[in-house]
Formats: C-alpha cells, structure tokens, sequence
C-alpha cells in the first residue's frame, strides 16, 4: 500500500527521489555498486583535491536529470508513457556501467579493443537477465531500436543528460566554476519537435553559455596539463608492467582480478571475463601502484612511487608538434639524469597531441526550433559566439619529461 | 624575486592560497600526499553518495580557516609573528597525519592502543627531521608547550578551525544542508583575550546555530544508522581476519603493508614501522575486502561481499538497551537463516551503544567575552537552546542482525 | 495549439515556472501589479541592504513552493483535481494581496482596526468580479469552505508554503544565513493523512531545524534592534502627522492617496475605499517622510530627516520592563537636549514590548506521521530541542531614546 | 582603545566588514545614505522581480572588492600604504554618488547635460567640505591626479571593482546565472606591473568567461527587450510631462524636489541646486507616475497607467533599421486605436537603437602579464574567443508601439 519512496542527498541537486521498483533492483545490484569504487575523474584530484566523485554518484546525478527532463517535456504536451519513462530512467543508470578503473586515463589502454560503450551494453544484457528481462525495453532504448528517437537523444545526444551532468558535477567538485553550464535552463529549453529532441528559440544563450562552459572545463580541467601528465604516467605504469610481465610476470601478480587482464586477457568477453571484469575497480590499479613502487625494476618502480607521492613529469603544451630535437634533448637529459637506458628513458620522456575527442565538440548538431515553427542546425544560427566556439582549435600538443 | 604562489581550487571555499615555502614543503612531503587516498568519512558514502572526500582535502580546508583565523585576529589587535604564523598553519596542516585507513571507522581498531594524534605527532617529527627542524614550533604549538594558547586553541579547541572545517566540508559532501555551521561569521566573532581565544557576546546566535548544526550531523550523517551498521561490519572483518589468522595466515596475505600491521605488529612504533604506517591506505583496506570477498571462510567471504555490494546488516535503534532474549532471537534467526554456528552468528548479530565522544560536545567550554569586558562560560549564557542542545542525550542503543 | 508557459527568473529558486491561464491573468491584474511597490520586509533593509524585496517577489516564491508541494503530495498518492490546484495556486499567490505600504511595520496603524487578511479576502473578491468568477474555489479554500483542509493548511498552517518563503526569501536576501530553513526537504516529508497536511516521521530533524532557523530570523531580523528603533519611528510620525492633521491638514497633505486614509478614512471599506487602497504603496510614505522632513512642526521634520538619513533612535532591550525612573531619566534628557515640550518628547523617548505574536510560534501544532500510522503532535514528540524552541520566552522590553 | 568594526550582511559576499573612521563618516552621511532609495537596475524589476537591489547596495560590494583587491596586491608585493588604501576605499564607496532617481534609464533625460560622474565629483567635494578635508586624496585619485595609476585603474577601469561588482550583483539579484563573471578568480589574477594593473597570464581563461558573462548580462539583461520597452515609457513619461509644462505646470506638480529640475533647473549646478539634488530619489519618480496616471492628459496617464500597472508597449528588435513604411503602418495603427493625433502617438510608437556604449565593450584594453615578463594586450592574445566577445556586434534596432 504505502509506496517506497527514497530519498538521496546531493551537494549538486539537493535531493535525488527514486521510487520505482525496477530502480532500486538495479542501484541494489553488485554491478551498479561497482560504480561507488571508480572516480568520475581518474587522476584529476592530483590538481582539484575535491574532485573524488564517482561514477555511481554521476549516474545518479544522470538519472535525476532525466527525471526532470521526462517532466518538464510532459508538461509541453510530448507524450511519454510510464513505461517509457521507467526505461529511460534505467537505460541512463547504466549509461556507463561498463567503465573499468581509472577508466577516463585508461579508456582503450586497460582492455584493448575493448569499448566502454559495448561494455555497457553487455553488462545491462547480463543484468537484465538476472531481472528478469525487465531492462529490455531500456536496452531497446539503448541500442537504438525503440522507435522513439527523443529517448535515446535524451541519453546520448548533443545535449543529453549525461553530458549534462558530468560537465555540471565535474564543475562542482573541481570547484571550477568557469564550467556551470546551467542544466536547469538549458532542461527547461528543451521540446520535442517531429520526433527529435531539440532547443526553443529562446533557450540560444543557454546553450551560447553551455558550450563556453564546456570549451573551459576541456582545458582548464579534462586536458589540465597536470592531469594529463599524471593520466600518461599511469598508462605509462601498464604498458611497462605489459612489458616486463614476459620475462618475471609472478613478481608482478598483485593477486586481484587485474591480473587476468593484465597478463591473460585474449580480447574474447565471455561471461566469465565480464564477471571478472566486474570485480575491477579503482583499488585494483591504486593497490597495484603501491605494491610495483616496490618492484626492483627501476622504471616501474619510479614511476609507481612518483605517481603515489605526486612527483610528477613536467609537461609543456603548445600548438605546433614539438620537434626531434627537443625530444632528443630532453631523451640525453633523461638518461644521464636516471642513469638509464634510452628504451626506458621513453617512458618518462614523449610527447602527444591532446585534444578533447572524447567529448566530439566537432561534431555538434543541435536542433533549433524557431519562433515561427521552423527548424534550424545551431551552426546556421547567427551567432558569432557559437561558431567560434564550435570550430575553436581543439587540438594541443605536449611533451612530457622529467 | 617573484614570489611563489599557488591557488587551490576548492568546492566548498573557492580558493586556497599557498605561498610560504614551509607549507610547500609539507604538501610535497610523501607523508602528507598519502592522505590523499583516505577518505573523511570512511563508509559514510554508502549513504551520502558525494561523502567522498579525503583527509588531505580536509586539511588544506583548515588550513584555510586558518589564514582567515589569523587575519581576523590581527585585524582586532592580537599580535602573531610571522613566525608564529607559518607554525600554527603547518600544524594544522599536520594534525591529522597520523590517521590511518577509514579511520573513522577503523580507529583504535587497526592498531589497537595507538591514537592518531599521537600517531600525528610522530609523524610531524619526522617529517621535521627531513625538513630540517623547520616544524619546531609548530611542534611546540602541538604539543601544548608554545606560550600563547590561543594557537592551540585555534588547532584544537572548543571552536577550531579543525572542527570548523569538518562540519562544514562534511555537511558540504553529504549534502546534509542542516549541518551548516557558518563558519565565515564565528570565525569574525573570534577574539583573544587574556591570551585565551573567545567569542564576542553578539555572536551567541552563531555559537547556537553551530552547535544545532553539529548536533544535525551527529544524528544524521555521524551516527546514521546505515553508516554505522557498515562500519561495524568493516570492524567485523578484521576481527575474523585476525581470528583465522591464528590458524590460515597464508590464505589472508594481501601483499601489502597491511599485512604487517594485521598479524605482526607488537604496537611498538619503531622509525620503520612509522615507515611502513605511511604506507597504508584505504585501498589496503578495499583491495583487502575484495580478496577476502573470495575466502573459504564462510563468516569472512560473506562479510566481505555484503559490504562490497552494500547488503548490510539491518540495524535498530533505541534509546534503552536491548534486552538479551531480543539479542537471543536475532542470533537463532542468523544461525538457522545462514546455517552456521553461534559463535559465528556473533559476526552478523550484535549490540552495542552510538554516542558521540568523538567529537566530545559533553565538555563544552566555549568562552564569551561579554560587552563589558567581563567573560563568561557558554553554560553561564542565558540561552535555553544552547543548554538544551549542550546537555541533550547522546547516547543510543544498538542492535544490528540479518 | 502552443502551450503558453513563462519562466521568471528568481535567485532564490532558480525558476518559477507559469503556464495557468487564471495564473497569468492574477499576475497581470493591477491590484496584483501594485505588490511590486512594496517592500516584503518594510524598513529592515536599514539593516541589511540586501532585503530590499517585495511582496510579489514573496508571493510569486510561495506560488512556486506550491507547485512543488502538489507534484510532492500527488507523488504520495493524494487526490489534487486541476481545478483545486489551480485555485490553490490562485490563492497563494493571492494571500498577501491586501497588505499595505510597510505593512509589517504599520500594521494596524496605518488603517486600525482594518487586518490585512480581511483586506486581502475584499480584494481578491473584486478581482474575481473582474475574472468572471474564475476565483471561486479559491476564494473557498481561503475562507476555510472547501472540504479538502489541507489545501488551506498549505497556505495558511504551521508549515504552510507562506511562510516557508518568507523565511526563505528573507534569509536569502538579508544574507542571515543562519534563517535557512531548508523548505527543499520540508516540502518532501509533507504527506496528507486523514485529510490533514501533517509530516513524516523521518522529517524530525528538518522541523528541529526549521524551528531553530525561525527562532534566529525572529531574533536576528525580525526583531533587530535596530530595525525595531526605524519602525516604531515610522510608527510616530504617522502618530505625529494625524495629531497636526487636526489643526493644519493643509500643510501635510502629500497630493497622493495617502491623504484620503490618514486624514478621512472612517474605517468603513466600500468599493471607492478598496480601490484607493490599491493606489497606496511604499512610495506614497516614503515620499510623504520626504515632504514633511521639511515641515514647520519640528518633532515630525525631526523625525523624518533622522528616517531619510538613518541617524535612528537609540533602543537597549532588556528581559524585564524598563523602571518609569529610567524612561524618566530619559525623557528629561531629551527635553534638555532638542529644547521641546514632554508630549513632543514623548515620540523620541518610550518603551515597547517586541514580540513575534506576527509568527504566532506559541501556537504549533505540527502533526507527526509515525512510522507505525499513529499521529502525534509535534509537543509530545521526544526531542528536547524542539521544545525548547517552541516554548522559549519570545517577550523583550524595549525602551527608545535619543 | 576598542577598534570599532562593523560588519554587514550581503547576501553576495556573506560579510562586509567596516572599520576605518572615515569609511564610517561617509556612509552616515545623508548624501551617501540617499543611495539606498534608488534601485540599482532602474526598471529592470518588471522583467526581473528579484533585482531590486540599491545603489547604496552596489557600492558597499564595489568596497568589499576593493578590500579584497588591495589585500591581494599587497599579497603579491605591491606597496599600498594606509592612507591610500583608506582613499581608495572612500573613492570606490563615492564613485557613483552623483546617481539620480532611475538614472539607468533616466541617465541625461531628467539633467540633460548633467554626466553622473561629473556629478558624483561635485558631491564628493561638497562631502569632503563636511568631512574636513578627509577626501583629498580619494578626490585625487577619482580625478586622475594621483601618481600610482593602478588605484584609479581599480576604480575605473576595464577590469574594475565597480565593474565586477555590478555583474556580479546584478547577476545574482536576477537570478542570471548565466552572468556570473567569477570575480574572486580575477580578483587573484590581477597584479601591478611598471604601475600599472594588468592580468597574470594564467589568468586568461578568467578574462575568457568574464566577456562572456558581460555579454550575456547586456542581451538578457541590461539590453533586454521588454525593459527597454519599460525604460523607454518613462523617458516619454518625463519628455510629455516637460512638454506640457509649457502651457500647464500646475497640475503636473509634484509637490517634491522633482519639480524644480523638471521645470526651472538651467543647467547650472550651484551649491543650492546640488543640495536639491541630493533629495532626489526613486520615491519622486514613482510618485510622480502615480499623480500623472489621474492627470487629464491621455498621453500622460496612459503612459503612466501603463508603466504602473506593468501593461508596457510591444517592442520587437532586429539586426537592421526598421523602415518607415513599418513604424508608419504602427503609427496608423496607434492613432486609430487610440484616437489620438500623430504628434500624440509618437509617444507610443517609435523606434531607436539598443547597444551597450554605457558599458563600452569596444573599448577594451586588458594587459596581460606574461609568464615571461612581457605584457600583452588582450587583443593580441591568441584567443579566439575573447577576440569574437570583444569584436561581436552589440547593435540592435528595436520598434517600440501598441
């Protein structure tokens, strides 16, 4: 009779009401827990000390989102079935479960070939099995094959929930507030218009403010050159272990299931291998970072005890490719200083484009509806800003060394 | 010539500025980076989802009251050399280096008989060593042998910035807005007189509010009942490591230097193991569970695995003690639901009692410094809601089970 | 075809959200319109430069917290038809309509024996001649004539959505931080049972809350001083002009409406009265203050330049009333000091009782929701603190002189 | 022997503190304290019911930041002594003093020829007269004749206090998230270089969001087209009423200060006149619209009927002029609704041009302090989109009518 309704405190939203059944089962379920024990931002607290948050606590902050955008297109007259709007709810909750640790520095480094999206996808189909086929129409959603297009666009789209969130969350705990991107204008904007989720007229400076606030949070924090050195030092940290496991792979086991993919991992995704994988998270590669800190191979132990203490690599950005010369220099310095040899200089002296693909802003295509019902792209919108914004140079290379 | 400056982003305050070299020394120091990887709160985030903020982010925060501590105070008069100044900073910075892994929860349970502030005080010398003596009167200060109190009262007092500080990131990270203290407003009450640290009359209302707010987190995020049946679960665990270790060594080894510390450590605190306390962290603990989610133990694994995929303990509160035919009820339920013997059904059913003398609000001693220059006891203050509040019940009963 | 919907900025709520055509019909209505000339908080903005709006601010805010109240209870499960949400709306958008200018500090001074309740209710029925009757079921749950209780206890009850934002918006705006009542989790623990509008038990601590932070209002605001000393000086210089007014009207007159209600009003509101009242605004006294700053009658030019250039009357409260020998002290100074007569003294020097009857806190009957389906008043809830607040002295003399 | 310090509550700061004598001494002056009865943002109010907030509010901020500002400078090096601190205190408190009633909307309308700085250093000469000469040196520094640059450029320049404070006040008191510049970044970015103020480099991104926000606040708030229609009703108010006086003064009196700048005011300053002005305020103006709404001329009270009871004219804006053909077919419209002459409707139609020269955004000169010494101006920064923010057009044509 009394229906369960919940309520979850969050210093980004206040509060997060959850009361549908097929919710609670899948925030209860091991897979979903998993999320609490992996950061939002890998190494990103090594610059903003606040930014600890995690990925469960994003999904949640995703979910909420969706809550509300589910409201406020209702109250604009878009139909929206409550079994629809269960399944959207639950499609955003999974929206990342397949990220492994650390999984913003180590995304493709970790599982090779292994994508985080498809991850996700199979980790929803190994739980909606276990609930029964409850999640289908959400993987429906998912996947592409439910008819209604706004659904998925609410959960991945140019101005979709998750972005939505983690631009907000991430600004939040940084403590970057350059990166407030105003979620709550930009969702009362939104409409569905033939099928597609797209932005009144009116909502043109929520969104002018929304790719400003995104454009800062890339550099000011995504590709802060200190995350960034940190971030290349950690894949640096398993591209050496890789390398020394062929020839002393016992010293290195840490006795976790990090070993598997570490050492046996073939690429093939059974279900036991996504079991397994779902026994990762951040204490595996943290735990390991400790224990090779020990190791006898300098090169690994160096950079495990660097990262730890946060010693890290000096990192410079500029907009030209840097040239052998200056690599080669900083090589000869390098091995003279740590007494090395150039094969293992390489690991503390490279250099490497970063830029903000992860988060495509080159390919935007954001759906005005104009005052007079008709519909424009926002790159034809006149508006200086956005444009600029839009085509701005994302691109930086860097070179990292001692 | 220039001088050396960092800001510091932080969520709750804005900004945090560095610039003196003994403070960059400190932070640099591998001891003082370790408390990046232990959490404030410990399990507290099974609950509050954003509580996942670390003890060196806490402590930056109190070092920033602090700076605002010592610039009121001169503002008004009282003299503090620049000395004294960088030393009441770096202590502060230091008080709590001396926790160890989820010590909040774990505290006088990993090392049995050891006290963090002592703990912190060896740590603070040895780190003094490695800086050249340059932590000596912060160390004085410490340890309570510096002249002007009031420096230490501001480290350690009724009102300190340490306290201060941890309501306030707490309640920030909760999202527990009922446990805002308005540190900005007691911290421009402050005053120093007779040498001692008070408060001014006109800010009674602001000793009221912070002591109602202190009283909100003690009740709803501190003791909450769910954060509690964790942390007696996490309590737990190591119990029965401890126990099977008399017996399986070998099958409990984590690798790490927890190891030493579970089954070797004859609570002397040599320089080497000083050495190997600053290696643990929380991840020693969560890699710890994680391995032992997979024991043949069963009391262990089944532990483990409840905290991992938080299905924890239900737990009941009340205001008397629980009977023991109540207790004697839950522990036949456990034995018969489980199938495992009494003396293993003492892990998942137990009582005992939640108060708050961690934060001692019994022996309140706060100083107000009247208009007319006569200074009185807070309990001496004609104020029904701060007596009420100071002398409330702090004590609860209770009883966890299946 | 399009819904029309508006959106109203509001820094205390983000965005309050209108889409009702009755909504926007009230809003539009000059009577409503007048509402925004009129400060929410009379003269304590001499105090806090920040709490300088107005009552349709406030009540554009209480709309808003009404909104969510209904989404939150039929969240619950409780019938709210549309037609009753929109009349609820209506109402609480319409309950302060009758206030008049200062009317927190003129209060049955400027019209006596004319409550602005009563006005209210008189000027909501004009408005409904003019909106063909469409405020009817408003204008029943008003006058407590509509069979569904709680939709006039969540405008008019002990935790109605009134004065969740007047505490709210007037912490807000004085940056009384301590006045933050938290309506976000009040609003979520409301429930209707029996009919009635009562909380959840698990709400407790946001009602020790609520209570505490009105209490700091009371005394921190409300009753400042200060504010106290500008207000009853309002309060005199109306006195002083009605008692001129009997022998030199002409001098005093302002040109404006005022001097119809100062000078001829007989206490009888007919349809010419009301519709002069709703000329009345703040400007008509502030203007006047500036007229007769420059009258011959020096108490009433006195009293207006000390107004207009805050150069207030000084006030000492005291738990006990002030001795006659003491107002005489007083009184003797001020006739020595501005050379005047002991009648014209008496507007400089007199003594008060400040109280918060306004707020009506003896009078709580908040009902609890227990966990078990029992109902208790809050009075016979175990929570110390909370009777504490509700029973604390809210009774101060006050004595006013040069 | 007590230092008096004084602190108030500001809802955008959380606490402005006072304590040195001659700051006291000026804002209990009578001149400064007029202030509070002009609103800061005219009438922005009817779009915005939140921004309500004073001059007197404004400048106290404004004083706040120069505190914050000078103690960073000094921070960095930079040598401030006492006494200037103290000036540029006062100054910053005085800068805009000379405001009259409305005075962004009325600005050269009501004292056609009369600049507000202009004014504001006539009433702070007349002030310093009062204060014994206490404000030379702010005078000094006011008019430029102060050899250390950078304390004017604090005042008055493109990176300003006063500047930072009124986005930052009026994006708050709007509810404009959107136009949150970040001053406590730039306020820690900027530095004195060869004398001269200028930004870190580090700093850039907070240039960056800081015109941006600018940009936002012009087109959805200072520029907003349903307050330029308000503000452009109560230039036609004033335009009417001077045009009437011609051939009936008497019953367009006031009875207030108004009266004589509206009707007998030369041009010419003197001190009388000056004294006059100073007892101007909001109050006239909106007294003024009330008494004119009954006056027997329809242009007039329609105007003024319309302002009070927010019914305020279309308007519609565009990239281009409109043409004659468009405003002729209002005109017909207007005359033939209204019954009125031609002469008549120009008072209801006609046309003009929006942009933002008060703010002046062309004329930006930022220097940049370079982390290789050399200094930037902002435009030769490689920053494209500072460069489109400073180059954007900030034109638009509007067409007010019917």
């Amino acid at each position: 009779m009394a229906i369960k309704r919940k309520i979850i405190n969050d210093p980004v939203y206040g509060f997060i009401t959850i009361k549908d059944p097929l919710i609670f089962d899948i925030i209860a379920h091991p897979y979903y827990q998993r999320l609490r024990r992996i950061h939002q931002m890998a190494l990103a607290y090594l610059v903003y000390p606040g930014a600890v948050h995690t990925r469960l606590h994003h999904s949640l902050g995703a979910y909420h989102l969706m809550c509300n955008a589910v409201n406020e297109l209702r109250d604009k007259g878009t139909l929206i079935t409550e079994e629809e709007e269960i399944a959207v709810k639950a499609a955003i909750l999974l929206h990342d479960v397949g990220h492994g640790p650390f999984s913003h520095a180590l995304e493709n480094r970790l599982l090779p070939g292994v994508h985080h999206e498809k991850l996700s996808l199979q980790i929803m189909q190994a739980m909606n099995n276990d609930l029964g086929g409850r999640l289908d129409m959400a993987i429906e959603i998912f996947t592409d094959r439910y008819p209604k297009k706004f659904l998925l666009q609410l959960i991945s789209g140019q101005l979709d929930v998750d972005r939505m969130d983690y631009l907000t969350r991430d600004s939040f705990f940084t403590g970057v507030s350059e990166g407030v991107i105003g979620y709550d204008r930009i969702l009362k904007m939104l409409v569905v218009h033939d099928g597609e989720l797209m932005v009144e007229e009116k909502g043109i400076y929520s969104i002018e403010k929304f790719l400003v606030a995104r454009r800062q949070m890339y550099w000011q924090v995504y590709l802060h050159k200190t995350v960034l050195a940190a971030e290349t030092m950690l894949v640096n940290v398993l591209k050496r272990v890789r390398h020394l496991s062929k020839t002393q792979a016992a010293s290195l086991q840490t006795g976790g299931a990090l070993d598997f993919f570490l050492y046996s991992f073939d690429g093939n995704m059974t279900k036991e291998t996504l079991e397994k994988f779902c026994q990762l998270d951040d204490a595996d590669i943290s735990f390991g970072i400790k224990r090779w800190s020990h190791h006898t191979d300098y090169v690994l132990s160096e950079l495990c005890r660097r990262l730890l203490n946060r010693q890290l690599l000096k990192i410079k950005f500029q907009a030209e490719p840097f040239t052998e010369a200056e690599r080669k220099a900083k090589m000869d310095a390098a091995i003279k200083q740590l007494n090395i040899s150039e094969e293992e200089a390489n690991y503390f002296v490279f250099t490497g484009e970063a830029n903000n693909t992860l988060y495509k802003p080159e390919y935007e295509s954001i759906n005005i509806l104009l005052k007079d019902g008709s519909v424009k792209d926002i790159s034809a919108i006149d508006n200086p800003l956005i444009h600029q914004t839009i085509s701005s140079a994302v691109k930086k290379f860097y070179i990292c060394s001692l």
